[in-house]
């Protein structure tokens, strides 16, 4: 694929990610782009096995243009995922229904992100140790350290997978109610209908032995608190500002 | 593929759907796989293009065993998804983020679905209506009477896709903190965060004719009440129990 522009501070733009439907809605900036990547965790990474594609949902987590996800050394992603197989990593976030005056506009708010790269697995040991520190306190900054030490055994039955960001885009809308102009003056309902994925309030374990209290580096993860406002607050304060 | 095991009630169980990595949490019988399809609106789709996998979050519905989704006839997906090509359609609730006293067994509560099949446009232009009254009524019950009517170049504009579902598979979690048990006797915090999709305030369009009210069929959609409860609340008034 030839590159046909460059982005700004950004991926760059072939026909493998350029939004092709409403590219008034696509980003490639990587503002936008790792912004979006740090307040999820949850993703869902497309690859291929004998021509037939695979949607696995799976955690994630970010290093500057480099994702990792992670699973068992057993499951039928990593068993099959010989090094470089091309990749697509898609996260997405729903933040309203819309409902127009017609069918055809009805709509949703939404913010997305489409990666795609040559998935690979980590091999050294020391790198995938370091990468399985990283995805446990990016979501609980410093819990690592208070946790039972991870053994040789556990390490192993782990694999981590990387993929260094070959291109993305992010896909936004973000305008509510949209109708064709005409419709505007017809007798009919319309609305947007907020959707937000929120904390509830944590369970402590029931077997916590006596005076083990909950540490204060949790205190982000509070009920009622949006999960990716959580998520983006963790991943600051476990890697700085956002980089490149 | 061989199928290897027909699941009672439910889709067959081969290579490609059967849960390899924890198959305890694998579910093939069609009540589990279609109330979690119900209950959700948003899936992410994977395809593959000259060997590219490419994984695209779209909505969708489902009519017994059939999955649809639509998108713009422009789009990249639909102009390159040729006739039985093969796809994966998969939805992921996340339920918790579950801390436990070992990074290894950090996790989450979750409830998702893998479905395989082969993708087809859908051609004939009634049935095609069919099915966008469909998208919209299975989210809205009965909203389409309601709306201006689509015109031809609104539905000559929308392609839908559908898929009938060969093979299926849950994989559930749904146990919270699950520790070593020689790790239970250590000083270190544990607990499950319950996460929710939730609705916000509706916020009615700011150009609505004076004295348009909400329709009562909304009623479901109501600020605080669970995104997959009002969904799958939906899905009931519009179809009635939930066929096989």
């Amino acid at each position: 694929m030839t590159s046909i522009k460059q982005s700004k501070d950004g991926y760059s733009i072939t026909e493998r990610n350029q939004v092709k439907r409403r590219h008034d809605r696509g980003f490639y900036d990587y503002d936008t782009i790792h912004a979006l990547l740090d307040a999820a965790m949850l993703c869902h990474v497309s690859y291929v096995i004998d021509g037939q594609p695979f949607c696995t949902p799976t955690f994630y987590w970010r290093e500057e243009s480099r994702l990792y996800w992670h699973g068992s050394s057993a499951s039928r992603m990593l068993r099959n995922l010989a090094d470089g197989e091309p990749a697509c990593l898609t996260v997405t976030q729903l933040d309203s229904l819309v409902l127009a005056r017609s069918g055809f506009n009805h709509s949703a708010d939404y913010r997305s992100v489409m990666a795609f790269g040559k998935a690979r697995l980590l091999d050294d040991p020391q790198e995938k140790e370091r990468a399985l520190v990283m995805m446990v306190d990016r979501l609980f900054p410093q819990r690592t350290a208070a946790l039972r030490q991870a053994s040789a055994q556990e390490i192993k039955a782990t694999s981590v997978i990387f993929m260094d960001i070959e291109q993305a885009s992010a896909k936004i809308r973000a305008r509510g109610v949209v109708d064709d102009d005409e419709d505007y003056a017809l007798s009919i309902y319309a609305e947007r209908i907020p959707v937000t994925t929120i904390l509830g309030a944590p369970e402590p374990c029931t077997r916590l032995l006596e005076g083990v209290e909950r540490p204060a580096a949790l205190s982000g993860y509070v009920a009622g608190r949006s999960l990716q406002d959580a998520l983006a607050e963790a991943y600051l304060a476990s890697f700085g500002k956002p980089t490149k």
